[in-house]
């Protein structure tokens, strides 16, 4: 799972918990989880690369890249993996350039506005994407 | 409370079973769930001013009116009740004027891409919205 | 005739007061006065439709309908009475698409912005448009 | 067939007179032909999924709802009837906002401009569309 | 009449027996027709021109110039003959730069989408616009 | 009162006449009425800020200004005062550039369309925004 | 009646020049010709507005104003007097801000691009709009 | 001279008495004037093209060519020679698709809306132009 | 084949040189060429249908047409032959209008940017499209 | 040289004391300062147009004239004195009108956001601005 | 302080220089500076992020991602420290694109134009924004 | 040479097979290639910096930083190495998106839509630019 926290916004050990809560939840549900949080819109591209390998679904928070990187676009439709976009906050209740996302296009499907429950809905969501 | 469905797409079986597994779910997690279903945008408002006494949720497909109804904004806005804005297929793989939502800046998430999943992964939420 | 007012602001105990307001201010001005109220764009249509008969003027709220009814736009102009439009907001003050009027090109006029005053307004306009 | 007259622009009895006309025209072309006619989108959205157990064509004045209805759009694709878009004045000749139509794309064919006669030629192109 | 084929679409048999089929069509009616197709947009302006001293109504396809000719516009406004604008395809249900069309708001009607049956169509709105 | 009128149009002695009315009307609703006019931006702004001073209500019709003036907008935001915004024509069945009022968004109300009744109008409205 | 100069591009001496030159001329012609010029919208307004009594028509170079005045243009719009636009410049080969006139649609016509001849040409255009 | 006329609105007779006037006012100038007149873009590129070894201005009115022709533009500017733009009416005062020209910024200058007289001061311009 | 020069820039001779240096490498390639130069945008759209019957690539610079011709985007998808854009000069480095082209999406590919080496460019690749 | 200080945001008081300040500043830098305030656009057009025969620097705050003044952009271009544009406040955090600016393109350079210091930093850069 | 030069325009050396530069000038106000240069939008981010922890106020120059990144806005915002944006040269004289700023409404301001003299002046507006 | 390829369509190997292509290619013309590839905008700013000591020509894919990065625009500007952008695909045929570049207009030319031949013809357009 790739993702991109806003720290300045929730704080290092928020970032922690939210890892932790979804690690546990996975784990009930069955699933092997990987998580990863980068900065770089270049390093977010290579995770989602090195996952065509192994991962069956990808829920990415692209967070700011999701309104610039045609560049993550290009990587997720590439890879041909079923991919969740998951945001903390609504997005459309903010700025009018946060309405656009370059990523959306190429998903499975959006869930946003719940905060960290967001991305275990995406779990949810993903378990019924992956099937039986 | 559902929105409205695309008959010719999905069939009235359909609806009826979503209704059913809605309904079963609603149960499991103790809710108590009413539906609601019109092609009237003006019925629509209305349902939503009378969810007033009594919703503690909404969940709410706006169907095609999600791209042309101010007035589903405003009774949203106006009954001051938590929403979360539902669609089957993902809006944003679609053409560029279902990319807007009127609904969406009022809406407290939005979940959309996972056919009759989405409805359940709302309700879940909606759980998470009103808390224990 | 009023067009729509947003129960979730002012609730039903106002709009009451605000109809027995403009009765009793009509019948001291020596006016007929006809009040209609309605959720659905279709049944403002044939409100407005219906007025034809009998109508010298028409105050009309088209409230969410303002930005989005070409249908509304089109009874008012093919009914051919004096058509007021009123708000009773400042819309625009609000969000930048309720800047846009698709009932103003065809009223007579517009008065806005002093809450249940400008209906009274509104009445006294008619006044005038109607003439001695 | 679904339509909507401006009664303001032309009065009930033409419509009648149309009506009768085109019941007469549809007899000699050996075709069944019903008429329906309402203020309502969601009242037109309901006739259109009703039309699909036994329509083989739809013949549509959409009114004001062709520059403003997704809802009608998505009945016209969702009920897979080959589906005629006719208006009785040329609406590229009148205001901007009338240049654009929802329902244009999802349709077979356009037909404005000549007035009564635009639906004449309507149930001709819906003989054609039908095949022998 | 005037008009534009695509030939790399249709080929020049087809031209041929939609021309055949025009003129039959034609003197059943008991109207005279000429028909002009040529690539030059100057030709086809010298055509409208040339037309001024002798025809009643004029249909023309005018093709890829539809989108991009005030030329052709300013040629059909200075004639002065009404003139129905054809299409074979349904443009609207093309590249979003073919649903302008110059020629519409000095037309006097539209037909699209019927293929070769829109030119028959055309011939008996032109009798209809020339009358008895 | 601010105003700026268009002699063009009306004619000096109506400018006088309308001072007049204002001024019988103001003093039978027991206000204090002073009036301005002038064609220039920066004078209309000055005397604004001077109205800081003493003025409870400023009705203004900025004319020409409406639509390009950041000064007048800003001198009223500044001042503090509730402005009526008025204009004899309704500014919305004229010119599109004419549809966007800088002064609006930071004005109580509006009130155009009915000539000098607008001003009239707009002294009732003042009134009752001022208080008891 | 001249507009406004851009001092900083032609310098005190040349206006003088312009203006000894039109006045030779318009003598020459047998025109009687009255200039004025001012840095201030309100004055230039007045100016036309003062014109209204003798001035058959109006010659203006209006500057910058051209394209942020909506107030010159309905003081030359109400003043009901033929008048005629000029640049010095071209003002189409300039910024793209430039290439808008307010000024344009309410003038009779538009002589640019050709320095102080552009004043001369206006005379002449001057002789023939007021006629023999 | 290059140029296009609408006969539509001037008639053949007009164009003979424009050619006319202007040969005796380019007489009388001691100038040396050729004319040329086509529908179609090509021509007139080329005829711009081989303007270039004789004529030291190009008077042109581009007709409807002036907002489409990019070929037209090119030509002007690769021929190198001043060229006049000449409207026989204000364009400014039309459509808004016509207020944009694609010659106004290669060209030397323009004159328009004083109909024929429009190209005798065009005449004069190149006067000017061209020097003593 | 190629499209359209400007003459303005690059005289006669040079298009007689690449026409040479074409020849001879198109030769040297064991390439049949044929090339095709016009002013006018409808005999290049002849050009392209009459290529239909023995082209394999078609290499074409639309000069001024590349941004506002419809009818050759038609013409080279109408023939199905695959159609390298050349350009001499970066259009993308000159004026905004010239960075649409409404032949790249229909083209195979684009070369531009290399003066006269563009075409011989373009050959290699034609060469490399048809295949061996 | 100041521009235009908002009263009604900062008060009389206020703008002499900041002039004070710039003049102490001014004084202990070696430099000359002469201030003008002014609410009328061509007022402040003309002192920038004195400012030519003494001023080595323009320091300007616009206000409201930043964002629809043409004519001080071309007083200030046409001046060609080095000219500093300063705001009190930060104008991109501010209306998206208030995001463009018809001087900074004109302008040597921009301070904006420091309150009363945006001034006594631009006496500096134009300290630096002039050289020793 | 974090900032991005651009070395093709100005040299490793000068970047030093101004380092220096700065150095020495924050050393005499009092106040400790560290600098930070990457061409890399995450690695500026992480620099924000990992100042949180001891800085008062960011100098920023944003280059290239002022136009472009979302993730430098956020991550402003996020840290919440007073951020001045510097540029070297004035970005509003330069092409469109460059015009808007994602960075300036989160920034309490911006300083350019003034080359490198645009850094010192943001170093005593950092002094200012501190406070004593 | 710096470049980004598409590793989800084409593969590593690939990848690899276009560099032993290239290089054996380079090597028969004589020339010395460096190849770069990275998912990092900025590495690829980096590596367009670095390369100012030795390169004659720069051949880069900018992949979907083509749509979204001023700052490889910059760097490729600032380095002053002639720049030929080269895209396996025709991005004139895709998403409107990418149909603008911010590096065409800094670059020399571009070559689009011949797969891997794109770079070859990239290295014959690279031999021509540098000149003998």
């Amino acid at each position: 799972m790739l993702g991109k926290r806003e720290p300045g916004v929730y704080g290092h050990a928020t970032l922690e918990e939210i890892d932790a809560m979804l690690a546990k939840e996975a784990e009930r549900m069955g699933m092997e989880l990987k998580t990863f949080q980068s900065n770089s819109e270049g390093a977010l591209v290579t995770a989602i690369q090195e996952a065509m390998g192994w991962a069956d679904v990808l829920i990415i928070n692209p967070g700011a890249y999701t309104h610039t990187s045609v560049a993550l676009r290009d990587a997720i439709a590439g890879a041909g993996i079923p991919t969740i976009e998951v945001h903390l906050s609504n997005v459309h209740a903010r700025e009018a350039f946060r309405h656009h996302s370059y990523i959306a296009p190429v998903a499975k499907g959006q869930i946003m506005g719940f905060g960290a429950e967001s991305y275990r809905l995406a779990l949810l969501a993903a378990k019924e994407v992956v099937g039986p």
